[in-house]
């Protein structure tokens, strides 16, 4: 298993399928690689997903506006579905407490979720080739992105956020939280319904980056405001250089 | 009184010093103003100085440093001193609690700084004809600019910070940040020994503008990154235009 289909043009960038085999839960790994319509770039970031419902997936609107405004920059995005969302979901959400720790398991936990982007990462630089690599996932995407960055040197640089010590996985953020150590930005929504503000200030307080910024906008869960996606393309961009 | 000396070139703008009569304390308003070495310009930012020590006036470094930033962006500057402090001087700052209140006092409390930035604001607009304006001032700078943004809707933009609802001038503060409501920027940081971080995060939550946004970064009262004045200078920059 490997690329799935031939290059789509799609939003302003060109993206092409991929699968790979199972790491330590059942499910193959499904994901998306995109490049700038100009062609394949030096830089790349990791893109995760938030979680939780049926729309969360590596298409979701904000991921694809993600992913435009980094090929805008001339940085290519990886992004594949979390464990239990997109192609790899087991159950559909209807809001019911305990959905997001049941999909986190049915991937095999923090381990499979580490498993598997390191799974993605390694097929792209085998492709591709290893360049300068950031993160970017909010929510779901911090839930990821702390194990994954805290396990995976290669990860140079971060924006974070929309997350906390919290729930079940929270004693893994917890612990694994002071091994991140790239400098990142963290986003908070001030009137988050979903994560605790206060929450999220212990994950950025405990987070091991001597550089790290914590952003915080008035408003809901999904509301960050259109300027702060893109400062944080402009941040990643200027990072990655 | 008005202009007192000729232009100076200065750490990279031109600065001159101005003296204005009193308005409700006893003490004349000293300031400067700060424009490009190029010439003069048509947009403006009141800067205004933190407190609570001999060091801290319309010359501080990081004031200097600021109206520099500021300068390299094509934007005039104008500071004057606060209560108490610089050329306003009426005792020598030795660390004692109530230092600040005591200063603040001295130049007619709250009402004193509203009227007093007022006047200088007048005086250069007289001079120099109205501008789109801002304004910079973390710590006292803040203590000093809720009062006059709430009360003066000439100033459109803000950066704000190192702040909360604290001591002497909490209440003050509690109730004219409801009128502040322009766009601003919020500096905050996080190990702050001085206004402890989450009266800060009140104040934050108070200010009625709609467009706010944090930010924080590790470190002390006095830490503020390098990287975070400059964004501040590009964020005043971007607004003003």
């Amino acid at each position: 298993m490997a690329w799935t289909g031939d290059e789509q043009i799609v939003d302003g960038f060109v993206e092409r399928a991929f699968l790979l085999p199972p790491t330590i839960s059942e499910s193959a790994i499904h994901g998306v690689y995109r490049t700038p319509l100009s062609g394949d770039t030096d830089r790349l970031v990791l893109v995760g997903h938030g979680g939780g419902n049926d729309d969360a997936h590596k298409h979701s609107g904000y991921i694809v506006a993600i992913a435009g405004l980094l090929a805008e920059r001339n940085i290519a995005s990886l992004s594949i579905d979390g464990p239990g969302h997109g192609d790899r979901a087991t159950f559909r959400f209807e809001g019911h407490p305990g959905e997001i720790e049941r999909a986190w398991a049915s991937g095999g936990g923090t381990p499979g979720v580490v498993a598997d982007w390191r799974a993605a990462l390694d097929f792209i630089e085998a492709e591709r080739g290893a360049r300068p690599t950031g993160w970017w996932g909010v929510s779901m995407g911090t839930m990821m992105g702390v194990p994954v960055i805290a396990n995976d040197d290669r990860i140079r640089i971060a924006v974070l956020g929309l997350m906390g010590i919290w729930q079940a996985i929270g004693p893994d953020l917890e612990r694994l939280a002071p091994d991140v150590r790239c400098p990142l930005r963290f986003l908070v929504q001030w009137d988050d319904e979903t994560i605790p503000r206060q929450t999220c200030f212990e994950l950025f307080d405990r987070l091991g980056s001597t550089r790290k910024t914590l952003h915080a906008n008035p408003g809901r869960h999904s509301g960050i405001p259109r300027f702060e996606f893109e400062a944080s393309a402009d941040y990643l961009s200027r990072h990655l250089r």
